[in-house]
């Protein structure tokens, strides 16, 4: 059976428990965000990034064209490249793909964005984020078949080859229903979803199908992502999600054993 | 039978007519530099390239941790990714790969790295710079076997995972050889080797084994380590060696029909 992993880029992840971990096995593929690298690098460059937040509360970064330079150095020239450097420091061989890689990834531009702003609703002009469309897992069963792990990262390509950014969450949940995996396990900086954001004592453990909608509703900012990807890796038939802690000694054999917040 | 392409990164180099031409055929392997776009991104991080020239006269790049961070950034980030996604735009599948994926290219830190500064013999400290000791070439003929081009850039890494900036050219010949290719095309952004730098008249069309050695005193800078290269790949039992021109329709069918130098 194989998993799907992502780890989290943002301030408070752990990276090296997962990867000591992640070491010892080869049935699973990795997915990968990054939004402190790419800050980090947009700040560097003079391009700090821009926020919005859409009219159903979610925020996300604008992906000018420009900004999409950034995402792309941060991801495939830094992260993905710790990632598998990292795996490779212990032992274990793997490829790191971004979503043009293999036509792995395949979306179509978001057209019509739209973002709150000072309570009005406008429109978010020459934003090159993508609605993810298919996952073509041929080239991860390839690497796969041959005992090398896949390290996964953002961006996606539309059918001309033009980069579209999107959210590494939901790309994890696209690949793990292209794979038909067991489970996906989504590691964060918290232990999973809260039922109130600044209190740790309301984790909430289980949620069933018919509860997502519900735990959607109290998830705020970027959590919000992530139960989106619960949600979507289970309608595609994903056997379980689990968002957990990347802190910690065996983050993913305990995330699969149910601490964190289980969907199922 | 496989050949490996070799394209260029510096000014002058055009990227198109390459492309056009390989994305008809898949039985190649595509080896990148990326040296403007180093320059470029350095310089926008407000860290330029330093260069020396070492005491047998060839200049190559100080790779501090900090710039082989920018190497890695604009190869794997900016010049890979353009690449595939400019084959893929073309109809052809591709996944591009560091040294470090699927442990494909192995090297040690090159010890006691020198320079000539002001007619002195100085060493270079803090020096990132690889010596090229095997290629693996298990993920390139997996991907190759299933029909998908292999774009690769340096940089290369140690056992330990540890990044080490490699020559591109020198990496190509590798690969070459690795590969038992039939041919490696060098495209760059002059007609071939010449004998007078500065005169496109002098070309040279034709260099048989025994006297590589003497058109190696003839070359200075980045083409020293393109006829290097040469020197390598024909070592190792490639057929030919062709350095030639990035410019016009068809460059690799016209390198390989005999156009710019060649040996063999």
């Amino acid at each position: 059976m194989t998993i799907v992993v992502k780890v989290g880029g943002a301030a408070g992840n752990a990276l090296d428990p997962a990867l000591d971990e992640l070491a010892n096995r080869t049935d699973y593929v990795l997915v990968h965000g990054g939004s402190d690298e790419v800050d980090r690098l947009g700040a560097a460059l003079g391009r700090p990034a821009e926020y919005y937040t859409s009219p159903s509360g979610v925020v996300s970064r604008k992906s000018t064209p420009a900004h999409l330079e950034v995402v792309l150095l941060a991801l495939s020239g830094a992260v993905q490249t710790r990632l598998v450097a990292g795996l490779t420091a212990r032992g274990r061989t793997a490829v790191g793909l971004s979503g043009v890689d293999g036509r792995l990834l395949r979306a179509h531009r978001k057209q019509g964005v739209r973002a709150q702003v000072d309570g009005r609703v406008v429109r978010v002009e020459d934003d090159r984020s993508g609605i993810l469309d298919s996952v073509d897992p041929t080239v991860l069963r390839l690497l796969m078949g041959a005992g090398i792990v896949p390290v996964v990262g953002p961006p996606a390509a539309d059918a001309r080859g033009e980069l579209l950014n999107v959210d590494a969450d939901r790309v994890a949940a696209a690949v793990a229903v292209a794979l038909s995996a067991a489970a996906l396990v989504l590691l964060t900086n918290v232990e999973g979803v809260r039922r109130t954001a600044e209190d740790p004592e309301s984790l909430i453990s289980r949620v069933a199908r018919s509860e997502i909608d519900g735990v959607l509703a109290l998830a705020g900012g970027r959590m919000k992502k992530k139960v989106l990807a619960a949600r979507e890796a289970l309608a595609g038939g994903v056997g379980s999600v689990v968002i957990a802690s990347s802190q910690g000694k065996d983050p993913v054999a305990r995330a699969l054993a149910g601490s964190g917040t289980v969907f199922e």
